[in-house]
């Protein structure tokens, strides 16, 4: 045996018996896992029992990130500890996920990051679909996507939650940002022809018209491909492409974030029948429609900041029926059985013609 | 706090325990593996020094399986460990893989199943583009179908391995199955229409010949819809669809596993630019030409028959231009390096026109 072999033999051997330690471990925690269902049983009986509790499931990823003293990042661990939850649950139950397809889309990725890949994530082909599965009780929970710059901000799903009787449960965040490559040159001149696929041409046609008005756009079937060609052809061209494209063809990212709506395509909701409990770091979702006169949602808004409470997101609902209304939909930090929101959704039912509690959920932990 | 709330927190209280235990190990077992990384490093080089070993990720994998005493099951752990060799691996060398896209296709699960999701897995438009993308060295491995039903047994990647100076470094299997599927009647009779995806009708196309050569096929767009469609339209209606999708409709599988291949698209391989060797339970792969005589394939079978070798498959390659040599590819147990093997390789190079050893990989664990 060579030096380097015997030096590799001793670290496998500790790696083994790590790997003991983590299995003994992870089935231990399976069966703490299944004594947990088998409480939930006893007591609410097998109908009634709610085994995924998300506001317990951010705590314990939250948990993880803090305490991590890495070498593995804080990131990478909480999805492993996601994975290992996600084991465990299957166990007491197995989890189905209706989500808007088709299959390979970043919905189906935000349903998988969300539950982890034991979760059973079955395609629908459209929002309606997923909540009257969800609320027929075909699928547990469902992931629609209410943030996604192809479809705008997706109000059909808002408007899908006065249809339905359900609750958003959480939100799932994926980050994907789009930029402009080239190989060689470090700035933008030059260029006369630019590769990506097409709905990313799309995504990006504002920033492509005030900068680029006369290059050629050139369709093409992926990420990777764009940036070969870019590669490929020097100079002269460049790709629309993700990071990873960037890092895999050595190529310069020339402009960052080109996307025209700087939040693409990235935000999804979890969808299901069930109220949340706080985590501990959670916010609150609310349809509000208000008289349509001047200083109402400046009067809205007051509540907010006398009760020192962040607004995370405030869309104006257009086109509702009648005009002397307006609808807006809030996001805020905070969760609906806190006392001080508990006071802010009473005013701010008394100052409204009609709220709408869409559900309090953890914050997106990963 | 009730009774219940008492019960759980004692066992959620034992389950932080227990993750704070996993998770200190599993930046412990991150901390050997760069390790092994800087051992590496100094004997090899940065340049040579090889990251990722097939045979011993098989090695570990077999070894929780084994000794996995549940409640868990095999896979579902193996899996986990999957996982955490990727988190893993991806702090010594961010992994990228070449996949035959697009993506959300079987090549991309079979991807994502052999490296965990910490690799970096970019689709392409071929398999040459997969092929020559390793061997250029932009991509470490890549995933390729070798048995695909739509694609028939994929000649055309075996063909690849003549063209490409590439080994196969492993094989990954997707269990895919289609079967069809009722409400109320547990029989064939009595059925007017069959719903299923446009893919799985054409796997299917001679058993619902021979079976329902009359009764209309109408594609929808995933498996779901087709069990939801014959749950609501009860015995008239039947779906082609997965164990999953019977499950989650409560359908009744009337026939299992109509797939006119019954390997239906599952087998990819792994390629790359590397010699993987002994896990203890592994596979050969060669491409073996002969001349046209009869008695060729009874000889060369002889061997494997006197050494005791199992062939796990046998193809013979049509179409070749030379047509006084018969081209077979197959697939063997047991490892090049290996004795036995190795005298048998001696015996088929005797015999043969050409011998292409395709590369020795463990058998899927998974």
């Amino acid at each position: 045996m060579s030096e380097q072999e015997k030096e590799l033999k001793v670290l496998r051997d500790q790696i083994d018996s790590i790997d003991k330690q983590i299995h003994s471990l992870l089935n231990n925690r399976a069966r703490c896992a299944q004594q947990v269902a088998d409480v939930k049983e006893k007591y609410q009986g097998n109908q009634d029992a709610v085994f995924y509790r998300p506001e317990r499931e951010a705590q314990v990823l939250r948990r993880v990130m803090t305490r991590n003293e890495g070498p593995l990042a804080d990131k990478e661990v909480a999805r492993l500890f996601r994975e290992v939850m996600s084991v465990c649950l299957a166990l007491e139950k197995p989890m189905y996920i209706a989500f808007l397809g088709p299959e390979g889309t970043f919905t189906q990725q935000a349903a998988s990051k969300h539950f982890g890949h034991s979760a059973h994530c079955i395609p629908f082909n459209s929002s309606d679909e997923v909540f009257r599965e969800v609320e027929s009780g075909g699928a547990h929970y469902g992931v629609v996507p209410i943030e996604n710059s192809t479809e705008g901000m997706v109000h059909h799903t808002l408007d899908l939650f006065k249809r339905f009787n359900l609750k958003i449960c959480g939100e799932v965040e994926l980050l994907i940002h789009h930029h402009l490559l080239r190989a060689e040159a470090e700035d933008l001149a030059g260029i006369t022809r630019i590769y990506s696929p097409q709905q990313t041409l799309a995504q990006c046609r504002s920033w492509l018209d005030s900068h680029f008005p006369s290059v050629e756009r050139i369709p093409v079937s992926s990420n990777a491909e764009a940036a070969r060609l870019a590669l490929e052809q020097g100079s002269s061209a460049a790709a629309i492409a993700s990071d990873l494209a960037a890092d895999l063809y050595q190529l310069n990212i020339v402009a960052k974030n080109i996307d025209d709506q700087s939040d693409n395509s990235t935000r999804f909701l979890i969808i299901g029948d069930q109220e949340v409990g706080e985590s501990g770091q959670d916010k609150t979702s609310v349809l509000i429609s208000v008289r349509d006169k001047a200083g109402a949602l400046y009067k809205l808004l007051e509540h907010f900041q006398r009760h020192k409470i962040s607004l995370t997101r405030i869309e104006t609902r257009p086109g509702q029926q009648d005009a002397t209304n307006s609808m807006f939909y809030i996001d805020f930090e905070g969760h609906s059985v806190a006392p001080k929101i508990t006071r802010l959704l009473a005013e701010l039912e008394a100052e409204s013609t009609e709220l709408k509690l869409l559900g309090s959920y953890p914050v997106a932990v990963l």
